[in-house]
């Protein structure tokens, strides 16, 4: 009960009767800021990357600013920030697109540097940051390893922001990862990045390759490739956490269903047993961020369950007080809204 | 009120106290279905198309067998199965992918020929059949003149079966069509289809380029597209309508707004004035078609308003008692109901 409120403890929540656990907050090191930046100068092969993290990293815009300026904190600032919304806890992890796009060694490299520093600021702030691994999936194995090094270090889960240059985790090539995070018993974040470079084409020109819709489609697709390429059959206790409320998955729950089994032949030449809402519903977990909105929120705990959805404000891209007020404003009972902020997460990462 | 109930007349929606008005409910001559056929077989410049309605066009599975039989039917076996559900109008439309992938001169004739056919069907069968305009978009002048012939003679609106050979309705080249759908009053049904090929990459292996997901990203790209190209900026009283209930779009409705306005610069390179919502509340009409499922039903009457929501089956695609009952089943007063499967149709689509 090491998060259990308490009378004379200071609640870093203020006076919501739980803590709030904000469970996709973003960091980037200096050292991956500037690789990325290097990456874009040099014309990666790799649309999205080069138009929307060129943006992010070079505009002098408000936002983007502020973004750079918070990505590679993990002091003083971050924990102000924390402070003024009453975030007791921030479940760090590495932002998009994450080491993804780098050659093999460097990935694994800039990963293992990520998760050092991520590490320093846990066992400096032990009751408010934890932290999920940063890995390189081009090189299965070494993230493989990397997970395990990183579990017996604090670590409570892994991320993994989408595409690997251009492919996606269903290729079997890519499945030591998710062998060893279910028997690390370590959820995968699966976060967007922009979609990948035959997916992309069309919302380029009209800006929506970004958060504001190419984000959900990639993240999305990917969710629904994992389900139907057998990655949950053959990895029955995996856990797979979705941001921004699933990417929408529950909102078509019942049409992914219907499309599957009308498929007939066509779906049976994917490797799923069942049909795509089991998943979802058995190894998929959710997190509100971006989408701090009743609507959808009460929509997926209706259709996923009151235990699958959870709190995450998407910090840095996203500091709102208003969207913490909306969360705190939602239609639940006292219980079901700490299910929401504090122990669902709890429960899912396995924080004590 | 010839559409009003009355105790003598016999009432095609059985005891239901409404009439069930089916908005999206596909139809296709054979004409058509051989020319897409010849298309594919010719090895048309479209992956989707070759992969998703090559399958539906020769598999001998039950249900492109069941779909390719009734497409083309406007008589006693389509009204026999509206019949059997209660339906007792059908809005019948040109089913995807429309003449969109043919030469203009072939798709504009296809087009005119299936409109003469579907006036014949309401000609015949007037207190059953509606109809939306077909037209080839890839001729925008000619469609615009098409659209003016239909509505002389009773057609209630237009479809557009998406991209139109990977390009999309905002380019300015294509808007005669929809000033002459503004200045005609005739709603347009902006259906699915398989997307476009710089979209549809990694769905294609994993068999998601059809209803089970990439019609979803193709129609909500392509509505989203028009939004933020000013589309509706320039044709402030154009309706259009979404099947599907909106492509999802309802539910990302608080995150389409907040990026739009974060991307602050980069969104103000698009023409829209207004955030994405307020033109999806002013502008757009959703319908039920494939989700006949009460968590997304009310989402969208919820954020959309009770009056922007709409029965559709979509025939002969999905025909299910269930999904009939399932509609009848929601949780809605009984003037709600009626509003959702009678009388928004017949005001969006001035059913008299």
């Amino acid at each position: 009960m090491a998060l259990a409120l308490s009378a004379v403890e200071p609640n870093p929540s203020g006076d919501a009767p739980y803590l709030r656990i904000a469970t996709e907050e973003a960091y980037a090191s200096r050292e991956f800021l500037s690789a990325v930046s290097q990456l874009v100068d040099e014309g990666v092969d790799d649309p999205g990357l080069a138009a929307f993290f060129g943006y992010m990293l070079h505009s002098e815009a408000p936002r983007p600013t502020f973004v750079r300026e918070r990505l590679p904190d993990l002091g003083e600032a971050r924990l102000s920030d924390m402070d003024a919304t009453g975030i007791a806890r921030q479940i760090l992890s590495m932002a998009a697109p994450g080491p993804n796009p780098f050659g093999a060694d460097r990935g694994t490299a800039l990963a293992r540097n990520a998760n050092d520093e991520l590490e320093d600021a846990c066992q400096r702030q032990p009751d408010r940051f934890s932290a999920l691994a940063t890995i390189a999936p081009q090189a299965p194995n070494a993230a493989a390893a990397e997970l395990d090094r990183c579990k017996s270090r604090g670590f409570v889960g892994a991320i993994i922001n989408s595409h690997v240059q251009h492919e996606y985790l269903d290729a079997q090539k890519f499945w030591p990862i998710f062998e060893a995070a279910e028997s690390l018993d370590m959820p995968v974040y699966l976060h967007p990045t922009t979609p990948s470079k035959a997916l992309i084409g069309p919302m380029l020109d009209r800006r929506l390759e970004g958060a504001i819709f190419g984000f959900a489609v990639e993240a999305g697709l990917h969710a629904l490739r994992l389900i139907v390429g057998g990655v949950f059959d053959r990895f029955p206790r995996l856990r797979l956490v979705l941001g921004h409320l699933g990417e929408a998955l529950p909102f078509w729950l019942y049409r992914l269903d219907y499309m599957f089994k009308a498929g007939g032949r066509r779906s049976r030449e994917s490797r799923a047993a069942r049909p795509p809402s089991e998943y979802l519903r058995e190894n998929v977990w959710v997190t509100t961020s971006g989408m701090p909105w009743e609507p959808a929120i009460m929509l997926c705990r209706d259709v996923l369950g009151a235990d699958r959805v959870l709190y995450a404000m998407d910090y840095p891209w996203q500091f709102e007080m208003d969207e913490v007020r909306a969360h705190d404003a939602l239609p639940l009972a006292p219980d079901e809204k700490r299910q929401l902020m504090q122990t669902n997460a709890e429960y899912l990462f396995g924080l004590r």
